[in-house]
């Protein structure tokens, strides 16, 4: 085991997320750190437990704790109310107490669900991440954003929960199929426009000179500090949100068969290209952040017309004189909030268009 | 409209319980008080809507909001995650946002699934409690802990949400059926012998002289005061499960025939004979507390044996080595936890039996 970084995050209890190398095999003794022995369940899904439930349970078992385990069947389309009342029901079966705990084993939806589950079982009982995508160890680990989707809507019933112990180990994303290790990607590339500095010059680098757990390590840092100032998206923290107006529009618009992480991708080029037209950037962005998406296999155009993004944007709201809050990049390392009318988000969408 | 009191409870972002008559037609400006024009959903229950949902609508709708409405099918047996599945939906095609709110106008079951919703609905929108029985009112209206059953226990899946807002008109208390209003009471007179003082002596009032909206508001008082300094249950609000040990294995003995009402009458009953035969007390409780519980028309005795109920009481429990927190009443006004072993449990069980 080599742990490269270990953050410490003041949200909730705080926590600790550790970033290294081997994590899974010693997850067990890590979590001894934190938990005394106890109960703990083990909750992933069935393209992860063949690859790395075995390890997270035996490691657990050795370190003196009681282990059950629960696999939900994969996918998107699986984060709903059903799944999670099974995830519930698996930690009654149990007998989990309000002093034991949950890990959740898995990409973004396992620790979605997990997370939500652990924060309504008895009302609430701790719970440990093991993140093994980008994306989850880049965005939801970090923030205790929890949810499940709905008929209505994605996202719409959730908690925030934080975790007590993230663990993301590098390893578990050798084996992500290349398009899911792109689709991460996106989330880091966003967030190192928001922070710029030497985030975004790590991006900037060619593949082979990639240091790819500081990138995580500099990215869950800079959400992190986020969090810290603004846990419940009251202000700040909206400024995650950047490209994903158009980004959500977009997966929308697809019906959800282009990926969160392309979709990001394309809105968040389009609101560069947007900042470039529109003046709100001293210097042009758009070419340099195009390259850097580009260079990670990512998307940065679309086909859907900037009309069709409007109606899909704004397909969640009720009145039409609601105004929506977009995130605009000014420079790399410095993006601002604006709320604008549905005129002022077209024009945008036809701005950022190519 | 006639307030006799409002209660400031300083938990969460704090909030104020309005006990009084004729409220349910004011409602609406009551709640002018807190909310500004938005939307919001009143959700409640089969037996509630025909008696109250018109007045409660109309009332906000000429207070300026814009009023859905959803009604699920009464009983304990619908407190599950599908009826919970189905609140959200409802507030999802309302289009709630963020700043809108859900109104919980009913029992116990209605304000622990519609807290649990709004404490999920876009992880946690606000909501305004109109408890419409004695239970819902002195028990789940303050505190914030909302749930739903699951197969494997009750109240194991839910969220700590606390309301904007509770109003209690005891003109509601009016259409309640005997049975179900002596039911809220025992947990009135718990309380009564967890606070002693007036409330003790306003419990022993003749029925004929009983003030019973200063009964409700002194025991809101009470817990108000105990949540607020204990909201989570991590030491003094355990003290609030006074009778709840017995009582939750005499319903589990029934299958939940017996109602939770009668019992922890039956249980808070056995716990002061328990505490009169083992010392616990330096004078005799028992009497007056039967007394008491018996003119409210509550039982005080049950017909399964000791062993059985230990046998109830410990099903939940893993492993046969746990311990279990009981309360233990030393005098009226004055209860005390103590954790016991299942011998000890067997003892007070058999100790507090006639």
């Amino acid at each position: 085991m080599q742990i490269e970084k270990r953050l410490h995050i003041n949200v909730g209890e705080s926590y600790d997320v550790i970033i290294g190398h081997g994590l899974l095999e010693k997850s067990g003794s890590l979590i001894r750190d934190v938990f005394s022995p106890r109960s703990c369940v083990i909750v992933t899904e069935t393209n992860v437990a063949p690859l790395y439930l075995g390890t997270v349970q035996k490691s657990c078992e050795e370190a003196g704790f009681t282990v059950g385990c629960f696999t939900f069947p994969a996918g998107e389309e699986n984060k709903n109310l059903a799944t999670f009342g099974t995830i519930l029901n698996a930690l009654a079966e149990a007998h989990l107490t309000r002093k034991d705990f949950v890990i959740a084993l898995g990409g973004g939806v396992c620790g979605d669900m997990t997370g939500f589950a652990a924060g309504c079982y008895m009302r609430g009982i701790p719970f440990v991440q093991i993140p093994t995508t980008v994306l989850s160890m880049v965005d939801s680990s970090v923030g205790g954003k929890c949810a499940v989707d709905l008929p209505q809507g994605k996202n719409l019933a959730g908690v925030f929960h934080q975790p007590s112990l993230v663990l993301c180990d590098m390893d578990a994303l050798t084996t992500l199929p290349p398009e899911v290790f792109s689709d991460g990607c996106a989330e880091a590339i966003k967030t190192g426009i928001l922070n710029g500095g030497e985030l975004f010059d790590l991006l900037t680098e060619e593949p082979e000179n990639r240091d790819f757990s500081q990138i995580i390590a500099r990215c869950i840092a800079y959400k992190g500090m986020i969090v810290e100032r603004d846990e419940k998206e009251m202000g700040e923290r909206k400024l995650l949100n950047l490209g994903h107006t158009a980004g959500h529009a977009i997966e929308k618009c697809s019906d959800y068969g282009i990926s969160h992480g392309q979709a990001v991708a394309i809105g968040t080029a389009m609101m560069c290209r947007a900042a470039d037209k529109l003046a709100w950037s001293n210097e042009p962005l758009s070419d340099e952040v195009e390259e850097v998406l580009d260079r990670f296999g990512l998307p940065v155009i679309t086909d859907y017309e900037p009309e069709e993004l409007l109606e899909a944007a704004l397909s969640d709201k009720k009145r039409s004189g609601k105004l929506t809050t977009i995130i605009m990049p000014e420079a790399i390392g410095h993006c601002t909030m604006r709320e604008v009318t549905n005129d002022q988000l077209l024009d945008i969408f036809e701005a950022g268009w190519r």
